[in-house]
């Protein structure tokens, strides 16, 4: 059984992908030579998920600066960086660090602009920039830091799925009927996944899981990548269209609900995957556990509350065609909102990697994070 | 702007349908000869909507009695029954009543298999087996009464849909933005509508009305055939996934939501298409008006509550597919009911050709239903 996925990796010179849209008719693996192509790839979701788009846009600005240094030599390497390899050296003179840190910068800029919810791409991108903005101009040094934190991105996700993962494990008991939304797996994180991490982990631990996956329209993560990955996984997984989880929730047939996370506010409010409002409500209604699992690369603690996140309103033709087919009329307009926000107090518990936050508020969520040391004490 | 759809009728010793699966692409009416046909367009919603169904049946019948005249006949006629024109005469010596009795009899019970939970099917075929029974073997007298029961049910049904819409549309102000589901206009009722006559009558009075219109997984009605609709009758439409209806209340865009039914109990509890519940929900927790517009057809009132209503469950195929294309892995169950129940305390108010039942119980609809003559003093 295969209960991670290599969503997206740094592979000699190139970052390469799943493509998302393919799956689960096809598991193909595409190299991307070029942040532009990436970003593309982000705009149209071959890869996607909260978490793993801070690690594809880190490898996005090393692809970068693998570009300029290959461009700057006479006789180029076949490529300077490889994830787990040592990289290969390179003669640094003739390359102007002052150039290439615009450049890097720029590419951070094009890159945060393809996607505005998920906050975890705006982490991933700081971070960059931090390591871009710490090496002044020496390129040697560039090449080592921005390499070196873009690799440490990518490999805390693993760890930090895993503790997820183990923190939510113990909220599941055996026997339970787990419903998720969306795609919150290891196709989501670049690892082993937040949600899906979650019921992996209460599997492994020999807990009889069964999972009801919503398909997620319009784009279908949840009957495309969620149960291919449960399917992988050896879990028992039964898709439904969105509107039929009322129907469960009122036969008592839903014992938790788990999703990932776009954007966690201080408050708690949660910013997912469009759809996750509705669950939660139906969650308060029928007196079911909401829990939202997340790393602490979601939050974004200069939010105060839900109002504040920018919501994608995406293509309307997404809703309005599948496949090419047309299955509205042209005169109807569609609406299509990536994400909505669950409020806080619809929230059971937030899982986070270092703890699980029951009954999420301001005060709480401050205290964990301070505690996680992701937020500095005033 | 045409308001009234020709979704069934009988034409010339034909049942004649518009292929509802073909909707919004094509418009296309299918001449139909053979009950069985009509009961395969039935089991795959080329002809659907609680409504229509009663009088797709009432014709299914008939059309057996025209094929057996026409059968027994030397030298038959084009045609012996025609919608809104006198019946070809026939000379009735040599056809054996009693056999076309029985076989008659063996069509409704045919049609009554085709789909469990709309409840107008039954009452429409039930309707029918009073004309055939009351017609002893005289089969003149059989002929006029079975066709005339036939289209008194369809004539009966535009001016029903008539009064459910003046008596709903009392309940719409002007600049209402109105959320729907499935559809349950013209398309669904052989004339113009349940839920969308509200609308449209609303519409007609100078009011103006916005509607939301739910996609409607698996086989989006709302997408296909309720934004063509409000299309036609010249009403601003926006299509939504089903999922994304919550944030639409969330952000206090939805001043009252109307649906159809397709049986409604003697408590008022209503089965209706699947996803009425989650919106039913919804409108509770955000303090909006949840409507249920159908005629006395659709209800049950041998039913105490909801729990007695059979619910169909359907081809799962219905969701792990899109036109051919494989959505979901083979080895992913999938959970496909096609209808869930409302329970009458998340009802604001149902609708019929009579009235408006203002917070249905058993006893208001008793009450109603015997002030309406569709239930006999005890």
């Amino acid at each position: 059984m295969d209960t991670v996925i290599q969503t997206v990796d740094y592979i000699r010179g190139m970052v390469v992908i799943i493509d998302q849209t393919l799956l689960p008719g096809e598991e193909k693996y595409v190299p991307l030579r070029d942040p532009g192509e990436l970003a593309d790839a982000i705009r149209v979701l071959k890869v996607r998920g909260a978490p793993a788009l801070g690690v594809a846009a880190a490898h996005g600005v090393l692809l970068e600066l693998e570009n300029l240094i290959i461009e700057s030599l006479d006789d180029p390497p076949d490529f300077i960086f490889d994830h787990g390899s040592p990289s290969a050296s390179f003669d640094p003179s003739g390359i102007d660090g002052a150039d290439v840190t615009a450049k890097l910068l720029e590419t951070v800029d094009m890159l945060a602009a393809t996607r505005p919810t998920a906050v975890n791409l705006f982490w991933g991108l700081e971070r960059m920039k931090k390591a871009i903005l710490g090496s002044g101009s020496d390129i040697k040094l560039l090449a080592e830091k921005v390499s070196a934190e873009a690799f440490a991105i990518h490999d805390g996700e693993l760890e930090t799925d895993r503790r997820i993962g183990e923190n939510g494990a113990v909220l599941l008991r055996d026997g339970m009927t787990v419903l998720t939304h969306c795609n919150a797996g290891g196709l989501a994180t670049a690892g082993y996944g937040t949600a899906l991490a979650v019921i992996k982990t209460a599997h492994e631990q020999g807990k009889r899981i069964s999972v009801f996956a919503d398909e997620t329209r319009p784009l279908l993560q949840g009957a495309r990548l969620t149960a291919w990955e449960m399917v992988r996984a050896g879990i028992d997984v039964t898709v439904l269209c969105d509107n039929a989880a009322a129907s469960l929730f009122a036969a008592g047939r839903v014992d938790a609900v788990v999703t990932g996370a776009d954007r966690i506010v201080l408050s708690g409010d949660s910013a997912n995957k469009i759809g996750t409002l509705g669950l939660a409500v139906l969650c308060s209604k029928y007196g079911v556990s909401m829990y939202i699992a997340a790393p602490w690369s979601t939050f974004d603690l200069t939010i105060e509350n839900g109002s504040g996140i920018p919501i994608e309103e995406r293509d309307p033709e997404e809703v309005k065609s599948f496949a090419g087919i047309k299955t509205t009329p042209d005169e109807a307009r569609a609406y299509n909102p990536a994400f909505d926000v669950t409020p806080a107090e619809l929230i059971t518990a937030i899982i986070t990697e270092t703890c699980v936050i029951n009954g999420p508020d301001a005060e709480k969520i401050r205290t964990a994070a301070l505690e996680a040391g992701v937020l500095e004490p005033e």
